[in-house]
């Protein structure tokens, strides 16, 4: 079992697609499991604050320790083992090999931090600092869902063709893809390529490795 | 006015995104528009199918042609100019610098794909192939709110603070961003560096410049 525990303020923008096609069938199966915690609930005073200014000036709004490291404690208390990842800019870029080694029984917790930044101090608690590549989101809700999915697709059991996560691109860190077709053998004058039409596995596996990777 | 059509079979799991936070406010302020069109609706036969299996053999179901195509079509009848994404991993890979570009006064409709492929033809109506990373996502649904995110956020007038998605990290392609401390000064005996408490602005921005793209 793979378990994820979100830490957010925007559960209801993300909850519904994890709550949808392959990601529900992960936890209907219960290969994989979703929690929440509301960032929120451990707020600081009357309006159960969790930011504040920058010190030294700027523009923006931090993420402060004590509702972060609180929030990432409760649910520590009830699992030690817990790891902690941190979407951020200036985190490791999340690629294959790296979602086939988070497939595990292990028990994540994501901490979705604003686009405008945290206390430098929260990295203290934090076991992976990862980024979805070089561009800027408006908050770790986005990161948190893609590491997620491309976790849970990898885990034995929720893709409907057992092999077809293995034989994707990428699977072995490159782009292996070779063009498909599907039914019309004609459309609007393009044609389908005659040996794919063929019959002959040798020489359908024969175009296929010429062309992998070549897509037009 | 940037406006986003998705084309998807799963509207339910990612509108609520588009609704919350940051999206919401840019539709509220009229800074940017996102409309769906279901592929189902432009699917064959009584089963309404919009994907058949591979030529030359195979696991997975293939995106057909003439689902899209008119689903596409379908936009393209009322907006000619406008042009056609595809989240794919053959794309080009998503950076900063391409969602800054993508900031202007556009129609962009964005095809979510199955994350088993597509028929090739379908690439002879697309404008630009994207990619999220050297990742494996179980539809283009995730990129395609990620692209909307990041291009949505550098419209002028989204972001509350007018400097903040300039001075973020990745601005100029690499990664600016220097480590931010908020209250309290002491946690945990973690303390803020001195110089950031010391209102001395000229400290401040040295002690910042030399920690640029240095978090721990």
């Amino acid at each position: 079992m793979t378990k994820f525990t979100i830490i957010t303020l925007f559960r209801e923008a993300i909850e519904p697609y994890l709550k949808s096609s392959m990601m529900y069938k992960a936890t209907e199966k219960g290969l994989a499991e979703f929690d929440f915690v509301n960032l929120r609930d451990f707020g600081l005073g009357p309006h159960k604050s969790v930011d504040d200014t920058p010190y030294g000036g700027g523009d923006g709004m931090l993420l402060r320790c004590e509702p972060v490291f609180n929030a990432i404690e409760s649910v520590k208390a009830k699992d030690p083992e817990a790891k902690v990842i941190l979407p951020t800019p200036v985190g490791e870029i999340w690629n294959q090999k790296m979602a086939k080694d988070f497939v595990k029984d292990a028990h994540y917790i994501i901490l979705c931090p604003h686009y405008e930044g945290y206390d430098e101090r929260i990295l203290s608690i934090v076991d992976y600092k990862i980024s979805l590549g070089k561009y800027v989101l408006t908050g770790g809700e986005l990161p948190a869902l893609a590491i997620i999915d491309s976790v849970v697709r990898l885990i034995p059991g929720v893709l409907g063709g057992e092999q077809s996560a293995e034989i994707e691109s990428f699977s072995d860190g490159d782009n292996l893809e070779f063009p498909q077709y599907t039914r019309p053998e004609d459309f609007r004058g393009m044609k389908v390529p005659e040996v794919l039409l063929s019959g002959n596995h040798g020489e359908i596996k024969k175009w296929r490795d010429e062309h992998a990777g070549k897509t037009s």
